[in-house]
């Protein structure tokens, strides 16, 4: 009897932690054994977190691009998931490492340079804080791989309840991306390509609104790149443009695109990413 | 003591739906935030349930690929399993999002372009369900995304128990995959190559009943693409073969492949997928 | 009240599986099929289990980059957790089929081709047991596909909890992989390239104790690879190096590594896997 009630005493305590999800977001690939390592250090401090692969295919370093893809899933995912990512040019310096609690009540764990910046602002800041508590960390820190020596344990212990002032001091600033803002002109909306998806398509930095405010269904306007311009026509579903045509469409990241209907963008136009342009009005 | 009462019935009632697994099937690649924004919208709906990864690398909207690739699977799946396929060209125009409930007791979820319809009709088909009402869609439905805006809404909707009468009105015809049957000529099995696999093995129409009733094991036959003429034994296993000898097997699909032992058929040969040939008997 | 009672007991059986881990490796793909029909059929024998992809994108056939990925990651997961390695070149020949029991409380399951040895031996073993009681086989079993029709079923028997001499007899011998260990000459370190990640980097077969005896902080070293002598510093982290700079670094697998910083050594310097070379003291 005695032991039923502790049982069930202890699946209630379990049953809090329920809502345990971890979302990994990786520079890995998944050819080595890097992904499988943080998955294992998660399961061995909280075998019964549900670990979810957000991706593993960040390009190299990319922090802008996996700054991107997180700040468009996470208004999608759960109260209380955990995100950590690990995109870490910085790793052996003294870069920080972060968890950030937001009002949306997530937590998302990695490190200080810009990557979390946009997410956690989308979802709204409520703390911040510096891990540097190493009573959660691997035993043996390696050089080279803090997101399975430091990031994956406070993650998974963030899952078991422990409560993240424990992992480190509350601070207030800390390394924000550089993304911005699209300017309007008297003529032109000044944009800049942001990042490029797998289909091609160059994402850029004029949100939704601005597109849609200065911007009029089925028009066709110049966009000029450098000295180039290219004639591209502002629809709103793919299915109502040309094979072929030169398109700028309001994407599902809510960001104006440059794509190339049925075609790859990236590739036919030559436009690199990070390259600033102007639509004429 | 209310509270544990309490507990034990909600316990109950999840355990019920604990055989909760969907399994996911793209075209999406796994660079992008797509497969992630997937599996939130399902988690959100349900955080506990299994979310299974079947493959993400459909070629581009290849609905063959992806049918036969799920009737391949499925028959492996527990009863009660949900399988999501978002292979889609025609998103954004009229077709159809369904629901396949089948004798099987397993539950397919996608688009109306056949690639529901060779899982279907293999597992027995119970009803089908055209998805039309928006309540379990979210609440902004982008017009490229209905695999995040309304089907993995949907999929998590089964998951929980929703009766999938309450997604839309039942439908006798659905969309069929153009699966040409083989012929049986006098001195000629005519067949067709349907998709390849990552080895470059050449998957054809013919059954394994069909081939092991008209082709003996161990003989070399000619087989007749075009006006070229290729020559293939017909083997049990691969390790009777001779190194980058061509050979007619019947692979894990239970259907006849055209092989290069230790090789790549695709490349080595130069067969197209969609090509007619014939095996001369 | 009788069924409330059952209920506790199934949940309190149920309870005792949770550890159920099973990690998979392969060398398929996820391209195709063969990944999701061996989830399918450890969910169907038990829906519970909580499947973790290890990787996919082993290169075809490579059992030593399997053993090396899986002896990396298997200490970072916890106690119970089952490891299915389906690399498996000698499919269809006679190869046995293995489970080894560590000492660890892990559990390996594979093919004898010397692809679990490495893991089992960090581990420690306990017991060997050569898999043949098609009892727990799937009914047909294909000539090409043992990890889904015999591996698969086997892995989830033992997260159910059966007994793993169920499986068949125990063995004291099995094939291990023929790691050669660097040898200590007069004026020189003989060592071999083991694997090459995706980085580019060489992982050698000289760990890191023998190179922190022979090898000094900060100095640069002759590297003889056939004729040719590459100038390499040995050093702790990347940071410590110069752009482009030929390093040897003992990296997270603690074995030494060649590598270019911010660059790719098999690319770049052209040895291929399986070269001998010498570091000259």
């Amino acid at each position: 009897m005695r032991r039923k009630k502790e049982f069930i005493k202890e699946y209630w305590r379990n049953s809090l932690k329920l809502a345990g999800i971890i979302g990994i977001l990786t520079d890995f690939g998944e050819e080595d054994e890097y992904v499988a390592a943080v998955k294992g250090v998660i399961l061995k401090i909280n075998p019964n977190v549900k670990i979810i692969d957000i991706s593993h295919y960040i390009p190299p370093q990319d922090v802008v691009k996996a700054a991107f893809l997180l700040s468009s899933i996470s208004p999608h995912f759960p109260e209380k998931s955990i995100f950590l990512t690990v995109v870490d040019p910085g790793v052996g310096t003294s870069r920080r490492i972060l968890v950030i609690e937001t009002k949306s009540n997530k937590y998302f764990v990695g490190p200080d340079n810009g990557v979390l910046s946009l997410p956690a602002e989308k979802e709204g800041i409520n703390r911040i804080i510096s891990v540097e508590n190493t009573k959660f960390f691997l035993k043996n820190i390696s050089s080279t791989f803090h997101g399975r020596d430091i990031m994956a344990p406070v993650a998974a212990h963030i899952s078991l309840g422990v409560p993240i002032e424990n992992f480190g001091p509350e601070i207030k600033d800390f390394q924000k991306l550089d993304i911005p803002a699209p300017k309007i002109g008297e003529d032109a909306i000044y944009g800049q390509v942001m990042l490029r998806d797998h289909f091609g398509n160059l994402i850029t930095n004029i949100d939704k609104n601005t597109a849609e405010k200065h911007l009029r269904f089925d028009n066709r306007y110049d966009v000029k790149i450098g000295s180039r311009i290219i004639k591209a026509r502002f629809l709103k579903t793919y299915g109502e443009g040309r094979k072929g045509e030169v398109l700028l469409i309001v994407g599902s990241k809510n960001l104006l695109e440059i794509s190339i209907n049925q075609g790859n963008a990236f590739e036919e136009l030559k436009i690199k990413v990070g390259s600033g342009f102007k639509i004429l009005l």
